[in-house]
């Protein structure tokens, strides 16, 4: 099995290579991955400037492409660099929870997704920070068990999975899987107005993500109360539910 | 009616100054957008370092708020910098076509989808490139036209449109309006794989991507028949049809 391991926070992220060494027992793993850290970079691409790449040797763990572009970059170049299509996309561990309105944003559910959309079986992981140092290990051997067991249950080409494993503080295992739809209520944003040396106006984001929801059956609900989460991710965008309101309206052209 | 304008192309791009030009009929409209060209940054959001503004004259015809960030950034900092809640969110009007595989990585449609997300009515507008120079003045035009029609057919608070205009070279008018699904059929991915003076291997995209695809009731197929494409899209990303599947494993936590 050939195996294409990416990320959002770049090649030489703990979460990464921890992942990388328990995948290694799955199957022939090629990173390629950012070479800087690309989190909230969503599904950007690089279209107009150079993809500057470099083989880097990561700890004693594994030799990787670094490339100096988005995650979805690294998904679209591995496709020229590995030896053959790979069977299986995994990006993560990624440092933080991918749930709610975080699925827009990450870099690491965005890399998936590109697999996806290329025909590739992919699946996101990301782990839950919480108040103690994260055991990215311990996350690599739990995604393991549940690559294998989503590979045995039969993830297709072109399906993607965002999975999220709770913070794990020691002796707290998680309560179990459920999966859980993407809660959609939108975030309170805060900024910091401030003014630079030069008088000059700024803002700054002060907003601090926690896993608050009121929607009891969403991915942000099973994760603050200490599941793993599974969520199916689609790359159509279209509301399918809407298309007949519009379909009933009778469009003028003339301006 | 308070409106938001912002883009991708920065807040100097003709499509967004013709927009404007036509939108101040309709509301008070304020322009907050990326000071920079933005195109294929997707959904990306800035959290760590800070966001630049800078109040700017653009030619003739307003003064906005040019933001050195996303044009995701630009709609969240708009709630913060508006007099008052926008009634109707607009961007663009974009220097190319947002259909199929790029509206994942449209930062014109991340910009709608972000405001969609905030609980505003949102539209994006985008403009097909063809041979001739682009006619931003009567793409603005029709811009309006449809942006009246929809309002009057009634956009929801959270609700997002993106709408696909054909290239219209002189004396074609656009053949009708067909409501349409995203094509999420892949695009096949060129590179071309170059050395840099040092010897360093990088890769540049030489994709060109045409209208072109197999599947008749696409947003791709109909705005290639020379037809104005409007396309609901919805920001929850879950795949609601493979939930029982997954939902159906007896899943193990033991590593």
């Amino acid at each position: 099995m050939q195996i294409l391991l990416t990320n959002d926070d770049g090649i030489t992220a703990p979460g990464l290579v921890a992942m990388y060494r328990r995948l290694a027992e799955l199957g022939e793993t090629h990173v390629v991955a950012p070479a800087t850290v690309q989190s909230a970079t969503s599904h950007g691409i690089t279209l107009t400037t150079p993809l500057l790449t470099s083989r880097v040797k990561v700890d004693d763990a594994f030799t990787g492409t670094s490339v100096e572009g988005r995650p979805a970059d690294c998904v679209k170049l591995a496709m020229q660099i590995m030896p053959k299509k790979p069977d299986l996309v995994i990006s993560g561990i990624n440092s933080g929870a991918n749930v709610g309105i975080n699925v827009l944003y990450s870099g690491t559910i965005a890399a998936a997704i590109e697999a996806a959309f290329l025909g590739l079986p992919a699946i996101a992981i990301s782990l839950h920070m919480g108040n103690h140092p994260p055991n990215y290990p311990a996350a690599a051997n739990l995604a393991l068990s549940l690559i294998r067991q989503i590979h045995a249950a039969g993830l297709n080409p072109g399906q993607v999975l965002s999975v999220n494993l709770p913070a794990m503080p020691p002796g707290v295992p998680p309560k179990g899987v459920k999966i859980a739809r993407q809660c959609t209520r939108p975030w309170p944003d805060s900024y910091e107005r401030r003014t630079d040396p030069r008088g000059r106006e700024y803002f700054w984001v002060s907003t601090v993500f926690s896993l608050w929801t009121i929607d009891p059956d969403t991915d942000v609900a099973a994760l603050s109360e200490g599941f793993v989460t599974i969520t199916p991710l689609e790359f159509d965008l279209t509301n399918h539910r809407q298309m007949s309101h519009w379909r009933d309206v009778d469009w003028k052209l003339e301006p």
